[in-house]
């Protein structure tokens, strides 16, 4: 088969063999429903009372903390649509350059009566903490949500400072930290965060799961409600492969940390450096941002045929945030930075993993130069 | 490894050998954003198609009224909240035999000034019609759930009456079918329901995908909401292996029904034969059933306990929903059907696969008889 060079570690990352490997004996036959009582079942509860463990071990939290989930997008609407519901209404506060599975169940509240507060980005694709800490001041919102690092820019909020302001005006701070697991040392009890939402694939793990890590004094309504499982914080018989092969990746990302960040960092490295040779703008550089991402831009080429483009050469990247690629707008993340929106329109995000060699890297760069050319001499014809 | 004899279907199932081949290329190593541009996106997005198509074949609907979620709780959740959303508030109705993952997102609505109405089981364990009807037009509810066939009893209620009810009164009728999809024929259009919730891992599928059949004039707030996956209607990266393993499952369940559901009737018929000799008392045995559901007690015998030994001594029951298992109280079906309490605790639900041979089923009678007459001498010494 014809094997692209995949860029887009952001969008969904290839399971790693290590975790298909303790998910087969879960899908080869043997019925683990967690709840039943029976022999079958006490297997897979064990099964997954272990990759609570491996979970909560990798960000620093309790295992009773780890409410196990179909994936990130499932965590953040249980935060936000479960946490109102046990609140009067109010205010929630979220960042400009939120994914919109915080954006949208956020404005769902609306209709019962909820008010929806944006904090803004600096310049650099952080949430300002300033102008965040005046707003919450002022406007004493009961809930506040800011990801760790942004998908498309990489740039990394100041969850901690963050979690400050909103625990002076009594409000639940929320992580969305799907982008930040696997990528940086993520620390639950450090940050002082109330729940942080977690996806197992993103960090090579399957998809299915996902967890929100919630403290304990947060009362929660469940999204999915019904059968007792999970705290009774979220029904349905347990997917115990994906729970399973969830846990293993969490602790393989927690052992190798170190080296996937170096790995990672010199494959984005090389890349950067010679987009800045070729005359490319890229985003949030100044800003600390996750090892693996490279969001940039040529003016004057749109990144949708840019990547269009890169794909028929055999790379795999992203125009935008995969979510949204349908969706012909420009990034609103880049909007929230000031940039302009004909720059905006140009954005292409290349995100590496830890298993992208720089021979890759050096492969796209060769692609990227020739198209890049051949697009600037087209545009140059037309003017 | 030691492997009891399996006799708890209902609860979930062995994944078919078949159905775990066609999941495994999109384990291993291939990275599948279903809604990303590039190669590797389309080939995912065209192996979920295909699984749309399988799926909506299985229960004679159109591919687009498919909206994948992550399984049955998720499904029926999705439903009772999400069209509940987008109405004012009013009454839901529900049958009392429905699954908790009804039941409570019926119950949350309370909060948001809906009323819940009971719709009551006559005594073989099927919805009143009558006093459904006269309920239902009495209170002009704007929502009905009614499940097609009980996870406990096996009863199948009447649904397609019910929906013609639920039309007159102008309500939208949903049905939980999980139980129903693989054990009998599905009909969307010919049950005349607005929807229909559906799980893989029932019918020998993946544990992490299900799905929401939706009539296209029904309005649904995501539950899920962020991503426009599914329409808008569930955000969150598609799990692809879950996925199309569930449309492979499908389509195996309904090349393979009559034959299916044959050897199920003859493996609970010899299983039934001998329980009524035992002396156990049988529940819904004369309404229509699942062809694989045997609800059974002995007087004077806890279900719990009779569960437990014959764990111990390999084989798998339950002495209720799965999803209750953790709950000491009695089943809340056998209560609607008015069964005393006393009797109720001692249930005992057998559920037998097209898998389970007339030799296991041999194997556990043995036991069966052993064991109660083991524990009814227990009872009598004590009195
Ligand atoms: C009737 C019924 N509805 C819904 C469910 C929930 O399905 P799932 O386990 O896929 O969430 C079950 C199974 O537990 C069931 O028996
Ligand atoms: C920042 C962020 N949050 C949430 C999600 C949603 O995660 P999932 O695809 O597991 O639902 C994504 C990925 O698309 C993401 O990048």
């Amino acid at each position: 088969m014809f094997a692209p060079i995949y860029l887009d570690h952001n969008a969904t990352t290839p399971l790693d063999e290590r975790v298909l490997e303790v998910m087969l004996p879960w899908l080869r036959g043997r019925p683990g429903n967690a709840s039943s009582r029976y022999e079958y079942g006490r297997a897979a509860r064990d099964a997954i009372d272990r990759a609570r463990q491996q979970v909560a071990a990798s960000v620093n939290a309790h295992a009773t903390e780890v409410v196990f989930v179909s994936g990130g997008s499932e965590a953040n609407n249980t935060f936000v649509k479960g946490a109102a519901a046990c609140l009067p209404a109010g205010a929630i506060a979220t960042g400009a350059g939120e994914h919109p599975c915080v954006r949208k169940p956020a404005a769902q509240l609306r209709s019962q009566g909820w008010r929806t507060l944006e904090l803004t980005l600096d310049t650099h694709g952080s949430v300002d903490l300033a102008h965040a800490e005046a707003l919450i001041e002022r406007e004493s919102p009961s809930l506040v949500s800011v990801m760790l690092a942004n998908n498309e820019s990489g740039a990394v909020n100041d969850v901690a400072a963050l979690a400050r302001i909103a625990r002076r005006a009594g409000a639940w701070l929320h992580t969305d930290a799907v982008q930040g697991l696997g990528k940086m040392r993520l620390d639950f009890r450090a940050l002082g965060v109330h729940a942080m939402s977690l996806s197992a694939h993103k960090i090579h793990g399957p998809l299915g799961a996902g967890a929100l890590i919630l403290d304990k004094r947060v009362e929660l309504s469940p999204l999915v409600a019904g059968g007792g499982q999970e705290r009774g914080l979220r029904a349905g018989t347990e997917n115990v492969a994906a729970i399973v092969g969830f846990g293993k990746a969490c602790e393989l990302a927690t052992e190798e940390l170190d080296g996937r960040i170096e790995r990672m960092q010199a494959a984005r490295q090389r890349l950067e450096t010679a987009l800045g040779a070729l005359g490319a703008e890229i985003f949030a550089v100044k800003a600390l941002r996750l090892p693996n991402t490279s969001f940039f831009a040529f003016g004057g080429i749109e990144g949708e045929t840019l990547v269009g483009r890169l794909d028929r050469a055999g790379f795999a990247l992203a125009s935008g945030a995969a979510c949204s690629s349908a969706d012909p707008e420009p990034s609103r993340t880049l909007l929230a930075m000031g940039v302009e929106p004909s720059l905006a329109r140009c954005a292409v995000r290349a995100s590496v993993g830890h298993g992208t060699t720089l021979a890759e890297v050096d492969g796209f760069l060769r692609c990227l130069q020739e198209t890049v050319k051949e697009l600037q001499q087209l545009a140059a014809v037309a003017a």
